[in-house]
């Protein structure tokens, strides 16, 4: 399904976050680090969690881990600077969901990530299946998919 | 000189800059933890050079170090968040410059701090006079203080 | 290629790098951050280059770049406590190489990651061959894999 | 009293901490950033607070909280490399303490702290008077200092 989704695209996504460029992001090369970039994105799904899914279930923290990130590096930004973090669900499964992010700054692409986040049972880690609210909260966040 | 600045009214200073506070700042009690609080402070004296400093003498980041970095942590903070960082100058030595800081957070005072940065010659490490505009920009941006 | 290599098993790796964990890599539920865990990737990458490349071709840092880099994060990590990153080329192509990683803490695989580096031109931005030092350098660095 | 200890000495210590130095410590310059120094002072305190303070009064991380945080800045360190820090209680007040602490890279001091601890109530922010076993724990923590 990702696969179908140009992430470098604004028009995607459902939700957006802003973050701003510390000078203690930079690396040797004077460029934003990719741990700094990385927690961009943490904070596009920490926001995407509170806009879309915390009326639906408490503390949508709870239960819900990162399983997988795949993050594909494609500009270098630099400081200072503010960055746009756009989020969009890209899939609703049994016991996991599928986000799309990408970071903008200056209206170029920085980078985009596909990323897994697993609902699982805290006692015994086993994951288990998606609360019908949080489905339903998830399968609107799809909305800025083209044809969604 | 510092002694008889309230480094907590918003006041006294010269440059303001503000910053996102991010999920990956907090510490284990949801707090701001004291290593992103000290960030701030840092974006605070970056822009302060960049605003004051940068149009008298070329790349000021070469030559200057902060030797000695002073913070109280007077509240907690938490996330999501804007700061605000204001940043004035306290005093103007032979070859030393010192810096009154704060951060803001919806109003309220959360921490404050006292720099000193030293200018010096990077082959030799040793201490240097200021140059003449850079004295003349920090003492214009003493401004902030009262009676400044 | 990297399919058929259990990133899990420490005996496919040619390289180990230890960071130690630090309190301020823990977040609010008293885990490593991922942020954290990226970073002790990124120190497996730099000792692999020093450890390996460096001999080669003067700085290997300039003309490389990470574009893809795609972790799986598989057990909770805890402070304190040192952990052990391992490495391994896991594929050598025209302009850009493969890498194989897992962090491990107390015997335990706490997350694996793929990454792939490509070799630029730093004046044009374009990608560009390999050189032929790197090359041998790389695929001696396969040497950990099984039938490597 | 600090002002009578010389932080620069490793006699003057009670309790050691070892860190490892990364890649993402570096800043622009090449040199550990202050951020990371900083984290290293830290982990130096939680460590002597596990090593001493644990077996007096169960979890020792609530109630006290870091009020001042003065550091002095003395030398770069560069990576790779593993720091040693140093601390030592330098004063044992009614309701805070002082903690002196220094971070050596090979031999060299990179930096020294001075730091004050505060007991408080979570519930009212107040503070309140060390518990007894906490105070025998802390001042046993003075060993270290000349004379003591």
């Amino acid at each position: 399904m990702t696969d179908e989704i140009d992430l470098t695209d604004r028009d995607v996504f459902a939700v957006w976050t802003t973050d701003t460029i510390r000078y203690g992001d930079l690396d040797p090369n004077l460029h934003v680090n990719n741990g700094a970039i990385n927690q961009f994105f943490e904070d596009g799904r920490v926001n995407f969690r509170q806009q879309r899914l915390s009326s639906t279930d408490g503390d949508k923290l709870t239960g819900f881990a990162v399983v997988k990130f795949s993050v594909s590096y494609r500009a270098p930004a630099h400081y200072p600077g503010t960055v746009e973090i756009g989020t969009v669900v890209t899939r609703v499964g049994g016991s996991s969901y599928g986000l799309g992010q990408a970071v903008f700054l200056d209206g170029a692409c920085v980078a985009t990530a596909e990323v897994v986040t697993v609902h699982f049972d805290p006692e015994t880690s086993k994951s288990k299946p998606l609360p019908d609210g949080i489905r339903v909260a998830l399968e609107t966040a799809m909305i800025g998919l083209p044809g969604g």
